[in-house]
């Protein structure tokens, strides 16, 4: 692991996060494949005859989280929306490799905690930290991370397997992190299980290695459940039919949700990282919800076509100009 | 692949870019692991029995590179930078995921630019485009890239190798990349060899493979070779003894390099991704360096006990303060 300074405008600081990377990071580098962080590169031994599930997402400050969240629950969402990816191929995580680009914003107690969410992370979930690098004296933190997965050749599911039949399954509950958004900028009063919903997002690991033999396609839901479900249904080369009143919604979000309005706002707020899934229609997975204790509530079906159509409580299309975080 | 703008200020520009993404890259990604870049994950089946050698470099805009560097030649060291990590280890280069962090300074030419070098990159070391995420609307742009390799398992050398009563040798000439900043800066006149030093290095792939059976330590020259060196020696619990007299210079160098304060300011200057490694006295390398057409220069020895010792041409200690770029 190497970490990096800029060519001008060094200053004391950026050496003592030197020191502190290496005291804070290196003893979580546990696994044989990171050398201790101190050599350029892991070396790895992947499990033999399994494919590989790679992702890399970022994180930035004031675009992905608020400057001010807690550090060790931005260390989680950044571990969290990787593991949300593999979740959704029904991967089993292996390692991750951190890109830490860090502003003088992020001073000792800042990373102390960072490292600490970090290290929560990748003990919850079993995942190594191979490697990495870090870069300070930018002008906003910019955290990227790679994470590595494994499936059974063949196994993962991408999000353009859905066929006409199909049923649109969605996992857990849709709309809370975009409220606990919200309620962590103080637009909404406070309330701690939707702002967990927004700063902790669980990847759906369990869920994803479950359906990867049953559903026809799984994706994640990161921008909204309609521009994602619009997205497998265009990858599919289908059209996508959603009830918006079959959404499924926690007793807090249900508080915020009188009409159809509302549900839209839940419907494309994004964040949600629950499982979206494309099913054939007899498939049952009343058992597979109960075994997960997570609801997993049918929203909508696959048919011959192009195009979303959202109906309302009324039956009538009501199909929202934006979807979600359309980029 | 994915791609992110921030919550708020969303503008016509990201929309553009977003499209200008997928139409540029996704054409890149014609390995079958990268789906098309059109999944949220890539899947890739790694060669048998191998082992994978991992490694994660970010380029920061104002840390690593100049704002008006030529965006081609940006890409291209963002993927000969993670490669030379790669190289030290012998290992042959399969895949990389991409992390573009854009500030609104790369318009349509600066990503028209910097993808034609990324493809230049790609099909001289072939290496696939596996994913990635991008993100725009950032203060400065932060690339991050994740190199994936394979070697034969147990080959990978690392730099805590070093034996007493090696020699320590380095690839090329050092000090190249130092001056070339200096020419970009315009502090010193126009040199296209140098400048091209700086903006397009060239991973030592073949020269890393070729060491790996014979070499008891490897690593890549980032930071200036003396203080690379220096953890060389520090990895392997030896002291090192450098001649600043042996240390290879280009004759564009040589120009510029008159005296021992000049080649300590070669020695310091960072950037060289050459390959440094330790190896028996008995090895010769005059026919690898024949081979690889590339100069391959012993400048110093390891011995029993700890720290750098750098002697100048009158053979007095003059092992300076500030070894390189020190984080």
């Amino acid at each position: 692991m190497r970490c990096s300074t800029p060519w001008r405008g060094k200053h004391a600081a950026d050496l003592r996060e030197r020191d502190l990377i290496a005291q804070l990071l290196a003893p979580l580098a546990t696994h044989r494949a990171a050398r201790g962080l101190d050599d350029d590169t892991a070396v790895w031994l992947p499990p033999l005859g399994r494919e590989l599930v790679l992702t890399h997402d970022i994180l930035a400050c004031g675009v992905h989280y608020l400057p001010d969240d807690p550090p060790s629950d931005i260390a989680w969402k950044l571990l969290a929306v990787n593991l949300s990816d593999l979740a959704a191929k029904g991967a089993t995580p292996s390692g991750v490799l951190l890109g830490l680009g860090l502003s003088a914003a992020e001073d000792d107690d800042w990373l102390r905690s960072f490292v600490a969410g970090l290290a929560r992370g990748l003990e919850r979930w079993n995942v190594a930290l191979f490697g990495g690098d870090t870069v300070s004296g930018l002008a906003q933190a910019v955290l990227g991370l790679t994470a590595i997965g494994h499936v059974q050749p063949g196994s993962a599911r991408a999000r353009s397997g859905a066929k006409a039949g199909d049923l649109l399954w969605v996992s857990g509950s849709i709309g809370d992190a975009g409220l606990g958004l919200a309620v962590a900028q103080c637009k909404l009063p406070p309330d701690k299980y939707l702002l967990n919903r927004f700063r902790r997002p669980e990847p759906r690991l369990a869920l994803g290695a479950a359906l990867a033999p049953v559903a026809n396609a799984v994706m994640d839901v990161s921008d909204g459940v309609l521009i994602d479900a619009r997205r497998m249904a265009a990858a599919s080369g289908l059209a996508l039919h959603i009830e918006l009143a079959a959404l499924p919604l926690s007793p807090a979000a249900a508080l915020h949700t009188s009409d159809d309005a509302a549900r839209l706002a839940r419907a494309t707020a994004g964040d949600d990282y629950e499982l979206l899934f494309a099913a054939p229609p007899e498939a049952d997975f009343a058992a597979l919800a109960a075994a997960q204790r997570l609801p997993l509530t049918c929203i909508g079906s696959f048919a011959p076509g192009s195009g979303l159509r959202v109906t309302g409580s009324d039956g009538n299309d009501c199909t929202p100009e934006r979807l979600g975080w359309e980029h």
